[in-house]
């Protein structure tokens, strides 16, 4: 279909649905953007999926972080056994979930459902040097890509991507401050709940690292110096989910990074985004409007996994349902407006 | 259980889930409520319905809304036939719906699937007379709770109720004012879609209205006077499922008002309330400011029917699920913070 076409016989079939202009407001936005991206007025969700990045990062043993380092394998233990939120939420609504170990600081026994993308052990520490070198940032971007090709393989066209990796929202802010050229205060937050002191120790600390890395400028060399391991496999996975052309489901303020960095490579990747949540994280609603967008659900979470983009998922399925389910005012026959 | 014992119990098992503090957000609120609700920490959904309860408004021939009367029964001829937006949800999020006919201006043929509780064909003209006499009122109220009493032996705990009426947010607006001791003018918005020209006429109407029936106080009386049939049996329902001890969904800003005269006559009611979302009517987030609660979904919806509540649903659930599902710290070898 032609898209001038398209753009006008989605919008007509919303606006004559049995409702009042606009009255399903965000939802239609959905609606249009899912229909655009599939090049159709019928769009429709399959086999969704989430993948679940799990690293280390060499920063975390400076108490940028609430927890503890092992708490990162611990986690991917309790994906694989079901237990954790993101496990719950993608089970209550259909999604596939795939855990990938992008660089966790542990050796995993064989046979787990642990799709073993392992770069490195943790990513370095960015105190002394790049958090990547060159090579494990190109082999991280190609490892993330590769699970979403498998995934597509499947028939998936919406796919969702979470974290988990004690340490990555300092990584996660130390990139915003860099892609964005702003202060480093301002993209600093209190992660999973550090108090006044250790918020302090954390500004010191990604002020000093800003420091030691000057000229710092593509989005690929900022997230190769500053990012982590499941943020690079992150941004490679992106990628490749759009050149699937699948609708991408994006989560916290880590996710959100990910796919700045992503953006600033190829603007048009925000066409297939959906923002699903804005976080408690301070510096993700001033991310989200650096990206001119706004994100479905505002529910104070702060936990990453993917669990935004899980509990986001049966609000998107709505906007395809009205679209296809939904009468018009001719069908049904019921007055328009007067 | 002992409701000391209880509140602790659940705060402990929220608290102790792997994930950190708090950072599930809102759905941690609502897990508590819930779990208050049922005294339980493990709280089940059961059976959800959606009651949607239409009538017209003897105020709609004043030009208050962008539709013309016929348009209700319209409508409940399209939710019959399940092409409105309020079915597609419904069914998508497994929720049983059931359509009331309260006061619809319109001889429906036998053998439809409509609950027939009209009371009479539309309120009555409140710049002329009160909406109700005191006797259809109470008829109202007791038709709406019967709904409910039906309900219950179903196994439902949970229900929302949506609304239909050309006109009801005039209804709506007047009973806020009213209720709060506001000036209309604050209470007004432009309904399903005014301009500048028919939202002027609106506040001109509406304060004649008001003019019309001093020294109105009690919420029984404001509701007889200036509500309409569809508003009068939804309270008479919500009154019905807190009797039941049943989780109350509220919709949109008719909603709210609905529950707002019943809290004015039994402020506990709103223990078992769950708000869905704010509208996009201007004066529906102030009125949950009054009632001291926030909404679950910020979405600019304003369509009624009850939209609202089966959007959020699904989130309802994962609150429910994260509580009965999730894996705490000490079940899955997680360690908590330092």
């Amino acid at each position: 279909m032609i898209t001038t076409m398209l753009t006008t016989e989605l919008q007509h079939t919303i606006d004559f649905k049995t409702k009042p202009l606009g009255a399903l407001g965000y939802l239609e936005h959905l609606a249009y953007k899912i229909g655009m991206v599939q090049k159709t007025i019928s769009p429709q969700l399959s086999q969704p999926h989430m993948v679940v990045f799990a690293a280390d990062h060499g920063i975390a043993t400076t108490g940028v972080s609430a927890y503890p380092q092992e708490v990162t394998y611990q986690m991917v233990m309790n994906f694989l056994g079901g237990g954790a939120a993101i496990n719950v939420f993608c089970r209550q609504n259909g999604i596939e979930i795939k855990i990938v170990d992008a660089g966790v600081n542990f050796d995993f026994p064989a046979g787990l459902d642990l799709v073993d993308q392992k770069v490195r052990k943790s990513s370095r520490n960015i105190l002394d040097e790049p958090a990547m070198t060159v090579d494990e940032y190109q082999k991280a971007l190609k490892n993330g890509a590769s699970v979403v090709t498998q995934i597509a393989e499947t028939g998936c066209n919406i796919i969702g991507f979470g974290e988990m990796g004690i340490g990555n929202t300092s990584a996660s802010s130390l990139m915003m401050s860099t892609l964005f050229n702003l202060p480093i205060v301002s993209c600093i937050g209190r992660g999973t709940g550090l108090n006044d002191d250790q918020l302090q120790n954390k500004i010191n600390i990604l002020s000093t690292a800003i420091e030691k890395h000057p000229n710092i400028i593509t989005p690929d060399e900022i997230a190769q110096t500053f990012g982590g391991l499941e943020i690079a496999q992150m941004i490679g996975a992106m990628e490749e989910a759009f050149r699937q052309n699948m609708l991408i489901m994006v989560d916290g303020f880590i996710a959100t990074v990910a796919i700045a960095a992503a953006w600033k490579k190829n603007p048009e990747i925000l066409n297939n985004c959906i923002f699903c949540h804005v976080s408690d994280e301070n510096a993700h609603l001033q991310l989200l409007e650096l990206l001119g967008q706004k994100a479905l659900l505002n529910l104070n979470l702060r936990l990453g996994e993917g669990t935004g983009c899980a509990l986001a998922y049966p609000i998107i399925q709505s906007a395809v349902n009205f679209l296809n389910e939904m009468s018009s005012f001719e069908d049904a026959h019921v007055s328009n407006k007067e």
